[in-house]
């Protein structure tokens, strides 16, 4: 038997290794000291009530004969997808339940969609990226192209003619930078897609930070995406769902290379190597969409918001370019003085004991830069904004 | 963008849907008729209470701060993984934590397992087969053989000198056949998979229907198994998790082709391409294995069992050859007269009103033949067992 020889060219990184040793030997030395953790990737509130409540009345239901549910649809139940249309409704995009697939969250749906493309495709990621669109597409043996993010064009690098890519990946707000694109750049991405046939892989799962009814929070609110994206979400960050598990994807209809439709491609590959996402699971993400449910989440991601401001607010105060921090968990910044991202990492630990992610860790052009998040604490981030103001005067 | 054009090659069953319209037009024809449906794949008994009970007190876990939890370790949980050990223990086979791979199901597994292997790859089916093997391959572009399961070998056949394959699937106990290997059997296998570094994919989600210690529950029960063969399994036929999603995986450290160990190619894929499953599904399938929760899912197995029993044995009293019936909740039959698949179904279906899966549709050995299953209720399947009784004899 002969492997997949591509997976000895997977980069290995050791980003949040090396974080977290550093910050182990800085504690073992400095017991007094309190270490404010600003890297978190991670949501720390817990699910609010209505899903947990939905949550148990499902499983209860599973326990009897009349109300047990055993297979259910690969695509995902109906009760939610209606409910996830309804959603793009209320954000004036229109889509049929049956271009819906709930899946058991975006991460595994941004990796298996690439059973749908052949492996000879350029990839175009940009760079810094968040390490999964590459490694996914090392694992396959695909030829990957870089597109410069950086200060010049504020975290968000646009098309140009001489560019050639078949599988183009867009997050947006994006992980690491938080930077978000706002419809006219979005649309000179659907439009180079449309005229090359190119195929737009979108990375929403941080649309629910947007706060401005201005900026899409979907690509299907760009007119011509439905020909050219498919879009990846996930109740991870709008529900804090990152250890319950559901997300979705959207494939139109109107998605269609060649004669095959994408559509009818990944309904075969789900129906063939998935067997759906826990009714259970299923139910509580419904709850999401209850008024209550809504009002519940919106508490949730307002602490992070507030959060994020704060922490974008003391850079600003001391003129540190950043982007994120408004529309996005993240905060990306350039480090003081022209530090190198690892200089300022250390830095920053041992001066003021808190800790965040070298940009560099994310790609060539993250060097210089630094990556806060909004997932901890209000107090925590509070005392870690204050030490930063004295820290930066 | 290039799509994967192996998608055009992938059969389209018509099996189910098939079968399914036929009985709704009986149906629909005599009203007055009693439909007795034994074709059912799926469980129809519901969770048991242990289940059910640990499902709703995660589900509260997940409400508050200090009991939250967040994403998990992609590989599963240590707490879930040390019963899975221990459930191989007690069948004295014994694993390391990092052999085994918790999953949201023995099908998602099956087919992503296909991304550690090059497409240079011949594989290695039974006729007749669970399609699911032969389409994730077809997807993959990879050359597909076949090896005849029939009534000359029991269904259970045997390698021999002149095959050459690389990647060989086995189920057992078998879908569609019902039929088990006993151990001198794979063991032949094994050790034709050794001398000709192939590698073995073991669908075991039906061990739990042994009764026979002497009869392997796992092929790592054979004497060099560890150094050819990955096993899934599931916990869907076990404790009736078909809607709830979750099952394993091992690859033991010792699968090494040329320098890569599949052990860490596997932990890459799914580090990289899958985000865990549910912490509170792992907290229900942990509380399978307590005593009280082997206590209700035995009940339920018992169940099935039979139902299976019955069926078996009326088949026997009027010397009809079948394999399963024990351990396995499948029966596969020699239609009488020597009837086709197809003919046979539409005469059950007309005389005796019992629905059941005609065997061509799993492949070209299935014809003439003819799979029922124990997954429906006791009073049906014992009204199914005397019409039959009656209608044989």
């Amino acid at each position: 038997m002969k492997v997949n020889e591509n997976y000895k060219n997977i980069a290995q990184s050791y980003l949040f290794s090396t974080v977290g040793k550093k910050v182990s030997e800085y504690m073992a030395a400095n017991p007094d000291k309190k270490v404010i953790k600003l890297g978190i990737g991670d949501v720390t509130l817990p699910l609010c009530k209505c899903v947990t409540d939905a949550l148990k009345s499902a499983s209860e239901e599973m326990g009897h004969k009349e109300t047990f549910h055993g297979y259910g649809p690969e695509q995902g139940y109906d009760f939610l997808k209606t409910k996830i249309a309804d959603y793009y409704k209320s954000h004036d995009v229109e889509l049929d339940n049956d271009e819906i697939f709930v899946s058991d969250g975006a991460k595994s749906d941004i990796g298996n969609i690439l059973d749908l493309f052949d492996k000879d495709n350029t990839v175009l990621v940009p760079d810094p990226v968040y390490p999964v669109y590459v490694d996914t597409n090392t694992m396959a043996g695909r030829k990957i192209i870089y597109i410069d993010a950086n200060e010049s064009n504020d975290f968000l690098p646009l098309p140009d003619e001489n560019l050639k890519a078949d599988i183009i990946y867009i997050c947006s707000p994006n992980n690491p930078t938080g930077a978000v694109y706002n419809k006219e750049q979005l649309k000179k991405w659907v439009d180079f897609a449309n005229k090359n046939h190119s195929i737009i892989l979108f990375d929403a799962a941080y649309e629910c930070f947007i706060s401005d009814d201005n900026l899409p929070r979907s690509i299907y609110s760009i007119d011509g995406a439905k020909t050219c994206a498919i879009e990846f979400c996930s109740f991870s960050k709008m529900a804090g769902f990152t250890g319950t598990r559901c997300g979705w994807t959207v494939v139109p209809k109107a998605l269609v290379f060649g004669e095959m439709s994408l559509n009818k491609m990944w309904l075969r590959r789900q129906t063939t190597k998935f067997n759906g996402v826990s009714y259970i699971v299923q139910k509580g993400a419904e709850a999401v969409f209850t008024p209550e449910g809504q009002k519940q989440i919106m508490q949730n991601l307002d602490y992070y918001k507030q959060n994020a401001k704060m922490i974008s607010d003391v850079l600003t105060k001391h003129g540190i370019y950043h982007t994120g921090g408004t529309h996005s968990p993240y905060i990306w910044l350039k480090c003081p003085n022209n530090m190198k991202s690892w200089d300022f990492f250390d830095y920053l630990l041992n001066n003021v004991q808190i800790v965040g992610t070298p940009g560099v860790g994310f790609g060539r052009n993250g060097e210089g830069f630094f990556r806060l998040t909004s997932f901890g604490s209000k107090e925590n981030t509070k005392e870690a904004v204050e030490r930063l103001d004295k820290f930066l005067k």
